[in-house]
């Protein structure tokens, strides 16, 4: 089997759903970060990261063992039964990163390792190495456990990725053949079967819209349709751990694993956007609105249990105990996006809001400085006394013995560009406020659209129409995030306003410029009173970006956990991007339980308040997002 | 071997210190829990229960266990490998039921089982049903896991309670053999073990204190001292759980698997008393300061993680995920009770107000009316999507796969009369307020102190000297809590003020009549500025009693977490102990995170309160401890 190079309307992109759907995406190349954040973080991303995850690949001993199933090493099997996906997630990343820049350096890399993956699969299509080297007798037997088709997934991500970027085969046809298997034995004519780990739904309706072979998306389908039916053996952890506890259209809460859940709701929008499937469509929206109206963080975050890795009951979430996997707000990425492109009820402009907060936020909190150590828990308070967990160290970690999290952000910061805009029919979709070329799909007209920005930093973004030729009556949508006061495009045509959609319309006029300023003064955010964790506290942010109080500026007789926030005073911006908060510090007996408080709250000073997302970059510490209001 | 008889000074103690300490305990029948809530709660352990228990012990296949080790079963081990305990702590409670009532309800089930148990025991002295019949080549060989000497320890205590109440010395000859094998191999001429699981250290030191033989305290200390030396392996969880993290004496704050950290500090405890290792106290100190000060629950219950079932960083106290295991509080009313035997730096009025609360909250909250239906965990607040985890169900359940819970509680309430009072040179010391008979010390006179009341329901507490004589210079020293804004007994000859060790100084003056009249207004708690958890909320206790919302007393549409408490409104005393608080019901938006509260506070009206301890008893569903302050 040889599979075809996919078309060009396929090229890079990450999400392309055949159906009809009002947002179309653009490729990875289309789209260019260029001088802002975003930008940066792809060019760290390709330089540092991913060259790390590859050194890791071999520290860890997952390329190791794929070579012991084959001779070629004598290493014992390490690693979680599911580590074979670090590999696809990286190659993955690799791929995204050759669409981005062009780089050859990854390219003998990838001989490698796809001629590794290609030695190891068996004839049968077969490739999983615990499996075939420790316990071959499992093959398929306790799905629950084994992953086997969660690492399927990723290995059809993986090549897709790597086809789009780079017109090569090789890996596809190895990923088919898998996909193959497994449709021959958990296909219409196979028996019922599904993984404990979500995340071959959405692989396979991207190899169905790859390859053109509807029985993929049949696949999808019926894996969907056969979940929470009980076919898991579940154990103590219980049916909600492995989505198994309800049927999808019945399912409108988001709980379990929350991996597990996003990964499902991602896999699910894909089968409803091919399908057409109204009863998946509206338990998806659903989903959304319990995912995001009543569980998560307010870094974009999800998950508030250690215990089971789930999501919390409505409003369970704690600062402190958050549990927050990073590959839990990668996951709703993918969902979130997918739902922005079906266009879902949430509405464009309330995911595309959702996506800037996850990325500049939980995401880039999740990363260093270097680009090379990473958090798999993100918290959004850390505690004076804390001790290092196995998944929520106090400091982030180079590499995890669960090594999910730091591949799954190279390969998601490699395709950031994707995120960016859209295109419906007559408008390109300006839904990240970044810094970046874009490439004007033909059907508008040939040339780039400018974005020249400093944002987040700055709120100055001015845009502009570099192209010649545009179809008539062409517009750019522009979101303006609804905490700025200010919401209007200026233009040489004058001025054009938010509109109810969250969006200002701007005619693509050729050579034209436009200008929107947005109001980056420093705001005060609450939560909804049943949030018990948040109550009687505040948090700052300033445009996305939301701000935490750490040690490491305090005073060293100061703890974090004893600042209480001036609500009425004014917040001011710093060099730099930091911020200066008027607060209190609390003293108080050593009473836990009393009458009175007790608190007796000192003279109001300046603390300094710094991005979330650059937290832990100085020695660990305590850290907080949420401070408590001072009373007076 | 044939165990003495214990000398008539020990029968039926629970804790009985062979060192001198100031505060000595009486026996379980000295003190007569007579027609208030802690004596009808005793009645329904030994009618109720203690059968239940008995019942479960067949239907969940423990006593099967140990059949099927002497071929007298042909069922499968069920169960975890630590069941037998499940059986040990059933003996002990019916030990201490027989010494409080007097029954021979049981006799027969006690012959039987003991029985069972010494046909089960090997000739080595070895008795474990697990290791012996179903993995007999673990014996000694994974000591983290395999919870052998945690299973010898709860024999221990059973053989002792049995020989205390009843003097029949049948099961004490078998724990000896078991204890003797423990002492051969992990003596100072054995080799260096402990156990995964705390337990063994307080039954080896009350085997020193029952049968006179040092080399059981020797063996105790031992295991203290070789504790926190790495000598477990501890995988994924951590040295923490197994309490291995830090040697004992430099261990000085609670952390880890709460239950095990709390059964370990009761065995320190008594390692100190007796050995007068002044280093150990001085951890004990700062642990039970750790524990109380910054680590307990209102409820006087421990542990806030589910993960790991660990105490939570200092000020870590949410109220929805409490794990507050039933176990974590009995564990603590051990230690905390040696504490005040071993006269601690915390005090004994702190060590009994702790008592009393555990009692009357926690403790009694883990048992439903009916004496059958347990919790396991015990959080503060269950919200309105909560949906049931195996340890931490909606509602109270008759048994649990890891049934350590329900027969803790019954050998617990089956000992409670022995709380209540000690004796040290010339006083009788009344801890708890309860109505109660209590047999004055021989030393101190002959006759009983009667207290007659209806506490914690009512205020009045009279004190009756029923001796017709008494040693001169005796005195009564009766606590009276901190809470209560009256603070003197009323006696023949005049008033007696509470003094600064939290106790009244009243005559043993042989036919007086001392009455006090404590405060028992309603009154709101808060806490610590840095229980993040509680911030913004009061809880409403009434004397020892702590009170919540549950839903059944609401209006059909209002929600339990939509209530505002009106800080300064009066608290009504309804007819039978419930409360009337006055409440406003909040009402928001959907939006989870905002610039404003947007929250409408309604009209105030009445909220009922019940005591936490009987919530759960009409159809399962929301409630909570603490509730919002109303911010008009």
């Amino acid at each position: 089997m040889s599979s075809p190079v996919p078309a060009p309307a396929q090229r890079a992109l990450p999400a392309s759903p055949i159906a009809e759907t009002r947002h179309r995406p653009l490729p990875v190349p289309a789209v260019r970060l260029v001088g802002g954040p975003l930008g940066a973080w792809q060019e760290r991303n390709g330089t540092a990261t991913i060259p790390h995850c590859i050194k890791q690949l071999e520290a860890s001993g997952v390329l190791d063992n794929f070579r012991r199933v084959v001779g070629e090493s004598t290493a014992e099997h390490r690693g979680f039964v599911f580590a074979d996906s670090d590999l696809y997630k990286v190659i993955e990343a690799v791929a995204w990163e050759i669409a981005r820049s062009g780089t050859h350096t990854f390219d003998a890399w990838l001989d490698d390792v796809v001629a590794l993956v290609a030695r190891v699969q068996e004839p049968s299509g077969y490739v999983h190495t615990w499996i075939q080297g420790v316990a071959p007798e499992k093959k398929f037997a306790e799905l629950e456990w084994t992953h086997e088709m969660y690492v399927a997934g990723h290995l059809v991500q993986a090549a897709i990725a790597l086809a789009r970027a780079t017109g090569r085969t090789d890996l596809l046809d190895v990923a088919r053949r898998f996909a193959d298997l497994l449709d021959e034995r958990f296909g219409p004519e196979g028996v019922d079967g599904i993984c404990g780990h979500p995340e071959i739904e959405s692989a396979l309706v991207e190899l169905f819209r790859t390859t053109g072979e509807r029985r993929y998306l049949d696949l999808a389908s019926r894996m969907v349709d056969l979940r929470g039916h009980g076919l898991l053996t579940v154990g103590s952890l219980g049916a909600h751990y492995f989505q198994d506890h309800r049927p999808v259209r019945e399912s409108t809460a988001a709980v379990g694993h929350a991996v597990r859940q996003l990964y499902l709701n991602a896999g699910v929008t894909d089968v409803f956007v091919e399908t057409g499937d109204a009863s998946l469509r509206r338990a998806m929206d659903a989903q959304w609105s319990s995912a995001h109206d009543r569980k998560m963080y307010l870094s974009g975050a999800f998950g508030s249990r250690h215990r089971d890795e789930a999501f919390g009951d409505d409003y369970e979430l704690p600062s402190d105990r958050a549990y927050a996997e990073t590959c839990a707000t990668i996951a709703d990425l993918l969902w979130t996006w997918r739902m922005l492109l079906a266009d879902g009820a949430g509405g464009a402009a309330r995911y595309a809001a959702t996506i800037e907060r996850e990325v500049h936020n939980a995401l880039a909190a999740a990363v260093d400085a270097s680009g090379t150590r990473f958090f798999y828990a993100n918290p959004l308070q850390l505690r004076h006394d804390h001790h290092s967990e196995e998944n929520a160290p106090r400091e982030r970690a180079s590499w995890y013995p669960c090594a999910c999290c730091p591949p799954n952000i190279a390969r998601t910061v490699a395709q950031l560009s994707a995120y960016v805009a859209t295109v419906t029919d007559g408008a390109l979709w300006l839904h990240q406020l970044a810094a970046a070329e874009i490439d004007l799909p033909a059907e508008l007209g040939a040339g780039t659209v400018r974005v020249v920005t400093a944002y987040p930093a700055d709120g100055r973004v001015e845009i502009h129409v570099d192209a010649e030729v545009v179809s008539s009556g062409a517009a750019l949508r522009v979101r303006i995030p609804e905490w700025s006061s200010r919401s209007s495009v200026l233009g040489p045509d004058g001025s054009h306003e938010r509109e109810d959609d969250g969006y200002a319309r701007v005619p693509l006029t050729p050579g034209a410029t436009y200008v929107l300023e947005l109001d980056l003064t420093p705001r005060l955010t609450t939560a909804h009173h049943r949030v018990d964790a948040l109550r009687g506290a505040a948090a700052v942010e300033r445009g996305p970006i939301v701000y935490c109080v750490e040690h490491a500026d305090l005073a060293h007789e100061i703890d974090v956990d004893d600042i209480a926030l001036v609500p009425d005073a004014p917040i001011t911006v710093r060099e730099g991007g930091t911020l200066a908060v008027r607060c209190r510090v609390i003293r108080a007996a050593d009473q836990l339980y009393g009458a009175d408080p007790s608190a007796e709250v000192g003279d109001e000073h300046a603390v300094i308040a710094i991005p979330f997302s650059t937290w832990g970059n100085r020695a660990p510490g305590p850290m907080r997002v949420w401070l408590p209001v001072s009373p007076r």
